[in-house]
């Protein structure tokens, strides 16, 4: 059989204070068309479908209507598992119809050991989880480490693999390559947290991860990223996005990219170039500017943002200190009503009523009467 | 054929600080043995199944929880409309996939047009809605107040009406009984809201409705109001709780009791009286007390609640004033950190972490510096 894999979706997610949702939208619909152009018998999608535990009421508006095309109009079969930005619970919502419509979504670790079979394959849907559910899923409080409880989690799951398939695994954490010395394993640490060796993940023929952003974060052929199908930072401006074709036989990986509807790019030049060149730049894009002006030059992020609209940051090749640029940062000089006001804004995708403007202003002055 | 009319379920709803989920879940088995020995057809539920748009993950795992009982489990058919509690776009998530299986769940204006039919009935959900979103629906931006919005609708949903079918509306609004001029219709206003005349109504066969918590709340044989499973505060300390079981051919309504898990007691009489009769009282149950002594009883709420641990309001029959009582109420004396902290606990289930602590703190701090 073929899948796509894909992850990290982040639906909702803005970056430095724009909305992203169209650009999600866009490339939700390349993804859709390359399922259909491959004619994949799933799409697989390896965790934080959100990004954030409670999404705004536009960002479950548009997964839920993505969900729905991939799997009710074009009759795709889903596998897809919670990652660490989405609510296990509020995510899972609808799960047990899902399935038997073939989308299959698990949020949870004591599902997580029965298989989801296609085709010639067997499907292990890990959600992210933490130490404390594999204790209590385990019943075992010596469980300490995230390899020791991968290991009792493969070893479990292993219980369940019929011979005669294929074997994938869909997780969402950091993974790297081990060092093995003669009796003992090195502790990988990826960014201050221990990751699982990719040895321990050895059962599987292919394992499907979510978490890192960069495809390239593992250089591996049995167990990869997908990394996110758009650039959500700067760090991931030189990144080429795209996803996973897999065959199952023989097993084989074919990287398709996905085309940005806004690219992030990084400028570096002095404040006259820069304008003199904005010109042959596309206007809608996003920004990360480098001056490599000495002079200071007044309001120079207003008068940058008259060519670069779509700035995202700003550094100063000679001054150590980056200056912080959020399109959301006139947010320092807002009250604490406007913030709840704008918090409540993003998260109903509508504004706070009258009434409910004045229930916060008099709860805000009740907190300052009591300090 | 006979279904089960309920509404107001408030899932997640708390009673002055205390959390009613358990009481809830016991309603909810009521009902659920109750739609089981009646034999009904389909469970309706007219709106404001959660008590908030963004209600906690427990909220949200239990309704999951119940409607997977009714629906999958039990194979009931359930029909349901989303409340002015309710966020249309979360709830109605996952509503593509329950059609599949009998789960007709409506959040959407354009979508109430279209009957489900059931047995010798076809069912019209009509969710809660604004008059913007009638204007939208018809493109007339004439439709000033709820009898003409109300008036369209039903017009609309006649043209799909089957003659060889029974109609019934689920709907969510304040209803009530018109008095008729001459030539001109009395608008009728409930608690400074227009209401939805019962003769706007008059095509239905019967119409099912949620939004007020009390059944005697209308008298009319065929427009019926199911009320709340349970009482959310002391202005229902006197009401009946329960659930209508309607048959269809001929159309008869039956009531049927719910049991409280915890009632609402009304307590009259001095400090000392209360004092001397709390044994005879049961201990878990909710309580408004008002005293009737003339002096001034020092502590006087700590000390009744070592007899009555659950007050929930407390007047003095000599005094003007109410003496707010809010099980939350030590909130008054939190810090905004801690108000933070409590208000994640409630809306995630889970307390924060300490990094997320942290960083709460530091942005409060960076909030107050800006004042």
């Amino acid at each position: 059989m073929r899948f796509l894999h894909t992850a990290d979706w982040h639906v909702g997610k803005n970056l430095n204070g724009f909305d992203l949702l169209a650009d999600q939208q866009n490339v939700f619909k390349q993804i859709e068309g390359i399922a259909q152009d491959k004619k994949v018998d799933a799409v697989v999608i390896a965790g934080d479908l959100y990004d954030r535990s409670i999404p705004s009421e536009a960002a479950v508006h548009q997964l839920n209507q993505e969900l729905y095309q991939l799997n009710l109009v074009d009759h795709l079969p889903i596998l897809a598992i919670s990652g660490n930005h989405d609510s296990a619970t509020r995510l899972g919502t609808g799960a047990d119809w899902f399935a038997r419509e073939s989308f299959y979504l698990n949020t949870t670790l004591e599902e997580a050991f029965q298989p989801v079979t296609i085709g010639d394959t067997e499907f292990f849907l890990l959600p992210y989880f933490g130490i404390q559910a594999v204790r209590n899923c385990f019943g075992d409080d010596k469980i300490r480490d995230i390899n020791t409880a991968m290991a009792r989690i493969v070893a479990e799951m292993q219980k369940n693999f019929n011979p005669d398939k294929h074997h994938v695994l869909m997780a969402h954490f950091f993974a790297a390559g081990s060092e093995r010395t003669a009796d003992s394993e090195t502790t990988i640490e990826v960014g201050g947290l221990s990751a699982v060796a990719t040895t321990t993940l050895a059962p599987f023929d292919y394992v499907a991860l979510g978490h890192l952003h960069n495809r390239n974060a593992l250089h591996d052929e049995r167990v990869r990223y997908s990394g996110s199908p758009i650039k959500f930072s700067v760090s991931e401006a030189d990144q080429e996005k795209g996803v996973w074709i897999v065959d199952t036989a023989p097993f084989k990986a074919e990287w398709v990219p996905l085309k940005p509807a806004h690219d992030i790019h990084k400028l570096k030049g002095s404040f006259e170039q820069l304008i003199a060149e904005s010109s042959q730049q596309p206007q809608d894009d996003f920004y990360d500017v480098e001056l490599t002006d000495h002079e200071r030059i007044p309001d120079v992020l207003n008068k940058l943002r008259e060519h670069y609209p779509k700035i995202i940051s700003l550094h100063r090749t000679h001054e150590a200190r980056q200056i912080a640029v959020d399109h959301s940062q006139t947010r320092r000089k807002q009250s604490p009503t406007e913030l709840l006001a704008d918090f409540y804004q993003q998260t109903m995708g509508i504004d706070m009523t009258a009434q409910q403007a004045k229930w916060a202003a008099d709860a805000l002055t009740a907190i300052n009467k009591e300090d």
